[in-house]
């Protein structure tokens, strides 16, 4: 998968593009970036690339020209992949949309600074807007971090068998409950002897139903949208009675 | 404001915190940070983080030794602050948590990575528990980046007058409207007459229109938990009828 990342700070990606997860899915050759300085497409002698507002109002906006040409040159016009504008107005991001976006060979990332891009960049040349959810930050960069990294968990080959991402929070439709390590006790906190009874299938019926439990306890709204079988329904019957 | 984080890949913060207006808020001393290595608190030869999880499974789990003894340290025991987890298990970040934790002077963020961290850590040290979003990631060093920014934005003096937050999209309960830049027409797309009519009053209706007309098409939910004047309602029966 290859992203190319438009920004006015591209200082910001490598180091953590390069560490980790990432570096390894890049040295697999599984993972691949561009990142591209917007206003190294800038015409003017000074680099402009924001201005006043029409209508007056605080913050700056970000000039169209620049990012149309830096975009267009980059990818070609018409584009061969989505263009996606990381932005607060956009549709919310989660574990759906990643796993379409996962999909995708190549994406373009456009991430907005100051008070945002010029609208027709919006409407004319961006085919996808996305928000990480629902909060004011000063641009896209770490949204475009945030999607990268969700992405490229799903790329097959990228985590091994091992660690597999099935059965992580919102991967399963269900917050995880809790892991243990050793020590086996720690502060006179001990690890639930079920955990270390060797029987699989009584530990793997305690973890559904401690995440259960917990997605009951904080997120009951996330157990309306996921497939739940017959027990996992009796167990929640329980828990709601606080009998579990 | 003081952030201190603790994380098995410190490395990736600085860029991000040294840059634009975390830079800035730094040098007029309203930021500042203490970044720190769970691993420099390990005790034994090899300096392990993380373990097999009891019970089997994929992943690995972070220990709670070297957790508990890097926060201890640093913050105290028991703690002056609240330590935040970040972890996809903890309540959803928006922009009210955003304006209740930039109320703090001191905030602990801790960064999980691999499978999680022990369940000891989340009992028995952190007192809170921050989700940036429904999506899996590798770790919680992007959703702390993210969490510094939003906060950073609401402290006192870091955005100057002009480029108050207050308009921006989710801190009025509304998604913001278009805006515009120069030039007045590109590729012949023009910037709408109003912008550039010098009236201050229409322009002030109009961007309130824009908000309301684009929140009801890509977030309508969002109507329902926002203040709205008498006029608003007014020009939202009007978009619903497609009159608007």
């Amino acid at each position: 998968m290859h992203f190319d990342l438009f920004s006015l700070l591209p200082e910001v990606f490598p180091p953590y593009l390069n560490s980790s997860m990432m570096k390894r899915a890049q040295e697999k050759g599984l993972l691949s970036f561009g990142v591209h300085n917007i206003r190294d497409w800038t015409q003017d002698k000074h680099h402009v690339t924001d201005d006043n507002p029409y209508g007056g109002g605080g913050g700056m906006i970000m000039k169209p020209e620049p990012i149309f040409d830096a975009v267009e040159d980059v990818i070609g016009s018409p584009p061969d992949c989505p263009i996606i504008l990381l932005t607060p107005q956009g549709r919310v991001f989660n574990q759906d949309e990643a796993q379409r976006l996962a999909r995708e060979p190549r994406l373009a990332l456009l991430c907005g600074r100051y008070e945002g891009v010029d609208e027709r960049v919006r409407a004319h040349l961006v085919t996808d807007e996305i928000s990480i959810g629902d909060y004011v930050l000063t641009g896209g960069e770490l949204p475009a971090l945030i999607l990268i990294d969700a992405l490229t968990r799903l790329i097959p080959g990228v985590l091994g068998a091992e660690n597999g991402a099935a059965n992580d929070s919102h991967a399963t439709g269900l917050l995880e409950g809790a892991h243990y390590t050793r020590p086996a006790e720690y502060r006179g906190w001990d690890v639930p002897a079920i955990l270390r009874s060797g029987d699989h299938g009584k530990v793997a019926q305690w973890r559904r139903e401690q995440a259960l439990i917990r997605t009951f306890e904080r997120r009951p709204e996330m157990l309306e949208k996921t497939e739940l079988s017959k027990k996992d329904k009796v167990f929640l019957e329980k828990i709601k009675k606080g009998k579990a």
